[in-house]
């Protein structure tokens, strides 16, 4: 998904560029991809898909054939079909670092670039982070809903394509998820695979105690038991004989429920792998779970060490998107107010103690105490080095999950952080 | 997106059919892939995403880089890696053709193969399929909300990656939508592409005169001006002032209205460009919309010729998955009911006056003046001859909507056309 043909745009963006080549627009534009606004459930945006913008802008061009396509219905005329077809990203980014939490109406990447071509990458970066970030805000409110317990992906079923399912292991592995069951994203993301196993199985031996014999046989190391094909403390009773009968410790053992009163049937499968001397095995929940149950259960104090989030994590559901904007700021050393966009490129800068965050000016001095969030991660169209691996990106969202004040982190109603101006930036604003 | 390796599977599924090749469970099963339910404001889902499901079938083999990597990580022992190593999908497949309306609990689509095989496909199939059936179905929900008003997919900026995007472009051109802002979409899909222009362009010259007529100098055919930069009426009379001083026909031009009370606005703008002598002039409209909105405008006969939808549609914002499931319902002969999923391969057959279909066994008879909804689209492996094409999915989605009864084409509260069973079915589920 990060490199992708320059044909990933609008037509409208191709014709403007067009003409701003024919009129010489070709100064410095700064175009500001910010957050507008976020849905009342939401408190915070959580920054991702920053890497794949990155790819896409340092092999954005146009191939032969869709310069053919766009020579035949485009209406351009040979010389702008020469121009588009010798055209590079040459701009610099700065950007929230992926992993990092952002509040309305912080940028999330701004672009400077020669006008022409800051203009062409709109939709390539809207489509990258706006997605991409819905879901792995998803996934960390999943994570404050579970409290300590573990959660794995089970999101690649219903998600569009093999690459959504790939980004959203991604956005999970991102958010401290424990592992995913999707084998593409484990072995890209270095998560664990985590088993399971599903009814199915049970149905095809057609007898459950089969079944569980012979799934334990051949991968004894930490056999999951779907248990409630039939009856799922029978089944449990059952995943208890058949590690008995294999001699496999309770440690390795987990059984899983998929659906039914989930909370009482994990006490009682609790109590019954207890009394059997099962203490260390697990339980494992799984089925249309979010982060509103996950709450819930945990509140409940449910007995569940690993949750599997699926369909509703994968589509974000209850905020399938994110409401970002893609404005231009500034053109030529003219600062730009665009609808409700502030004018000129920005910087956020945030106090480890504060709950309140400081939009100025890009060249502004960080006020006493603040540190800046956008980084400097694109130069000339060449990435940056510096801190864009996963690994880097969990460790950013697990700092900025610590510093956010509960009053956003809440699950209902949060108030996002809020974000005052600058002088510099008030002032420019006002004129 | 349409062929991938095996590893976009869960771990399970590659477990699952390694034990099921040990203990020689490689007798024929059938799953059925099969749509639970519909939130309450779904009268019915537009199949899509049986193309990529097939050419996935097609391309399915695990690559050696894959199986490395599962022979590290999941407990596999040489002798599962070779015969995984084997494995190509060489089973029949039954399928309701892209297009074509479907109603819980009908399948979708049902394989038929050896049960490893069949289980390995289930994260493929459930992919493909569900995603994009969701944004057919609210893509035609659109069609159903705008009366006869032209539809333009504007859908790409805030979906997960540009396979998405151009799947959603698909799902669009399926349903009849008149055109797509979307080069990629446009260019693979035959869809008109459509123009318009965006804030920036305007605010770039400074001056809207000056970039409408920039604009329409450049691109004269069908320049769409963005009217509301600044003040949308006052857009209005700039874009005939411009198409005057440039001579361009009334039938030429259209003004888009991105924000704002765009049904107060429309009428007005409407009064000015018939005032002018403009009545040919096109008025476009886009911005948040959905279908909901769509049938408020055209209920209050908003003088619209085409609306621009895009991240509602895109991420089917208000039901962003559907709740289909993949189901073991025959194995080796023997039929299996596995929760909500009746038992044996099945056929839908349904009447062209009817308001019931009938859910039957595979093997039986249709009913008197009934036609079958699901067909054999591949066989042993390879796809079957036939109307797979974008075009006859467009066909079969128009005479579907034709068809379909007014009460479950209604947006709000629909009912569901009826799903009986067929007596062969109702023995068998009984049994």
């Amino acid at each position: 998904m990060g490199t992708a043909g320059a044909e990933h745009s609008d037509l409208y963006a191709i014709r403007m560029a067009a003409s701003y080549l024919r009129h010489g627009l070709t100064g410095t534009a700064t175009f500001s991809l910010f957050l507008r606004g976020l849905p009342p459930e939401r408190g915070f945006l959580v920054v991702a898909g920053l890497a794949d913008c990155l790819s896409s802008l340092e092999g954005f061009r146009f191939t032969t054939e869709e310069l053919a396509y766009l020579t035949a219905v485009a209406e351009l005329r040979q010389s702008d079909v020469d121009a588009l077809g010798e055209l590079t990203f040459t701009g610099d980014v700065w950007a929230a670092p992926e992993g990092r939490l952002v509040f309305p109406p912080e940028p999330l990447v701004e672009v400077t670039a020669p006008l022409p071509q800051a203009q062409l990458v709109e939709m390539a970066l809207l489509n990258l982070v706006t997605f991409q970030s819905a879901v792995a805000t998803k996934a960390a409110r999943c994570r404050i809903g579970a409290g300590g317990a573990q959660l794995v992906d089970f999101g690649a079923r219903r998600t569009d394509g093999f690459d959504t399912a790939l980004a959203i292991g991604r956005a999970c592995a991102m958010t401290g998820f424990a592992g995913s069951s999707h084998v593409g994203a484990a072995r890209r993301y270095g998560l664990p695979l985590v088993d399971t196993m599903v009814h199915s199985y049970v149905r095809a031996f057609g007898d459950e105690h089969e079944a569980f014999r012979a799934y334990a046989t051949d991968f004894p190391e930490a056999p999951v038991f779907v248990v409630d094909t039939f009856d799922a403390l029978g089944g449990v009773r059952t995943a208890v004989a058949v590690a008995r009968e294999l001699g496999l410790p309770p440690g390795r053992i987990a059984v899983r429920l998929t659906s039914g009163d989930r909370l009482g049937l994990a006490r009682a499968a609790r109590k019954i792998l207890d009394e059997a001397g099962y203490v260390q095995a697990r339980i494992m929940l799984s089925g249309g779970l979010d982060e509103y149950e996950l709450a819930r259960l945990s509140a409940a104090e449910a007995p569940v060490d690993s949750y599997g989030v699926g369909t509703k994590l994968g589509v974000s559901a209850d905020a399938p998107s994110a409401d970002t904007s893609y404005r231009l700021v500034e053109y030529d050393g003219r600062p730009v107010a665009s609808g409700n966009a502030l004018p000129g490129p920005k910087q956020v800068y945030r106090r480890a103690s504060g709950d309140q965050d400081v939009l100025s000016r890009r060249d502004e001095p960080a006020p006493p105490g603040h540190r800046p969030v956008l980084t400097h991660v694109m130069r000339a169209g060449k990435r940056v080095r510096g801190k864009h691996s996963l690994d880097e990106a969990r460790g950013r969202f697990e700092r900025d999950l610590l510093w956010l004040p509960s009053s956003a982190r809440r699950l209902r109603d949060p108030e996002p952080v809020g974000v005052r101006y600058s002088p510099g930036l008030t002032a420019l604003a006002g004129a």
